[in-house]
């Protein structure tokens, strides 16, 4: 009997699952269960979802067509050695995980990875979300293919390399930028002064590469060689040998790329 | 004669003349002159004005009530050696130059700073606009409050030392960001990807900040200590040392402060 897709165990009850569980049943999978090692985790989805849900690999329902692993991406092979369902498709979800970690486990499988940065505490429109897919056959690719595109209307075909260097593209663009948030809140704090007054100018920074390219969208001293007050402005972050490094590098490489 | 505060002379033609100049206008100012060293600059400018234009400092029309300058940091030194009106206030915008660099050339003087990021491709809500003043002598800072209010429902005072961290802060949290943008958007342009895979990502990333703390909206491997996916891509970027030194450097802070 061949396992029927529209029906998902959610393996992981972190940021991510808890986008992708309701928006997947509003597409119209069932989701039978939430697996994750974490009980306090697992419930709290579960019980957003109105599903079951279990702590143990060994508990995972027999009746589910597709796992999907919404784990981190080290935690994903970890599982595999655990899991003992074999007449299943095996997804993950993790930009730097090749879709082969699954071959010789399951028969059919493949990746939908979405690009995004996923929290609890903020909603989402899953709808607009980058997916990228790769299957393990044609028919993997058309179960993934279906999935995606109930979910948004953005899906694009890529193989595991390329989506490695796409991964890495997302942090840099995401995970750093909101570092950068955070250096600059951080500093203002010290003084006394509210990040409220750069919440405009971190929305419009983001708002103007929507549509303009990010190189003509510079500005700054380091983009118009304004060596003086870079200079002044590392002399002044002498205390925080960790913000210097990463302020003198930063404006070395837009001067760089400035120039060119 | 008291030189009227509501007739004034933009110096600068760049792109924060280019949105300060009709913000101005439509709150009631009239401009009376563009000064701009780039004759094209000046001409466009005061075209998109209806009023007349300069490239000569000796040119400057003696009516007016105020010199607002809204040229590069560098620039303001240079050019109040050349200016003879002595009867104006003189206002400046830039973050990093303190107040006093008009003490002994005017005698009413202070600084309009505006916290965003300007280009003249993009058009702006100036009203959404934070404006940091600090004027000279409480009759300064009154014009330069009205000023502003004008413009502006976002008002604070602030010194000037206040106002270098704020400035050094906005480059963290906007130049920085944009660089990350552009180094992300080449990654994928040398792989035949479409920076558009990554606007949803970006601009997510800066909503979510609009009402999380940075801190808390921080997502990826370096946040959760996944040394192997971050050590696996400073191995990839092995060909791009100017890349590889800053995605190590970021990495470690962010790694660091998610510790904390």
């Amino acid at each position: 009997m061949k396992a029927d897709p529209r029906k998902l165990i959610l393996l992981g009850a972190g940021n991510l699952a808890w986008h992708l569980g309701p928006a997947l049943r509003d597409a119209g999978y069932r989701i039978l269960q939430v697996f994750s090692r974490t009980e306090d985790h697992a419930r709290s989805l579960a019980s957003r979802l109105g599903v079951e849900w279990t702590t143990d690999e060994g508990g995972l329902n027999p009746e589910a067509g597709i796992l999907l692993f919404c784990v981190s991406d080290r935690a994903i092979p970890e599982l595999l050695c655990k899991i003992e369902l074999r007449n299943v498709m095996m997804i993950h979800t993790a930009g730097s995980i090749p879709v082969d970690v699954f071959r010789g486990i399951a028969r059919e499988y493949g990746v939908l990875y979405p690009v995004m940065t996923f929290s609890k505490e903020r909603s989402l429109d899953v709808s607009a979300v980058p997916f990228c897919i790769e299957g393990s056959t044609p028919e993997s690719t058309a179960v993934l293919e279906k999935m995606a595109r109930k979910l948004s209307g953005r899906v694009c075909h890529m193989d595991s390399r390329q989506r490695k260097i796409l991964h890495m593209a997302g942090i840099i663009a995401s995970n750093f930028s909101n570092h950068m948030y955070r250096l600059s809140g951080d500093m203002l704090r010290s003084e006394a002064m509210d990040f409220d007054l750069l919440r405009p100018l971190i929305r419009e920074t983001a708002l103007k590469v929507m549509e303009m390219d990010p190189a003509s969208a510079q500005t700054g001293p380091a983009s118009r060689s304004d060596d003086a007050v870079v200079q002044e402005h590392i002399d002044l972050l002498k205390d925080n040998p960790e913000l210097q490094k990463i302020y003198t590098f930063v404006s070395d490489s837009i001067r760089n790329h400035s120039r060119t």
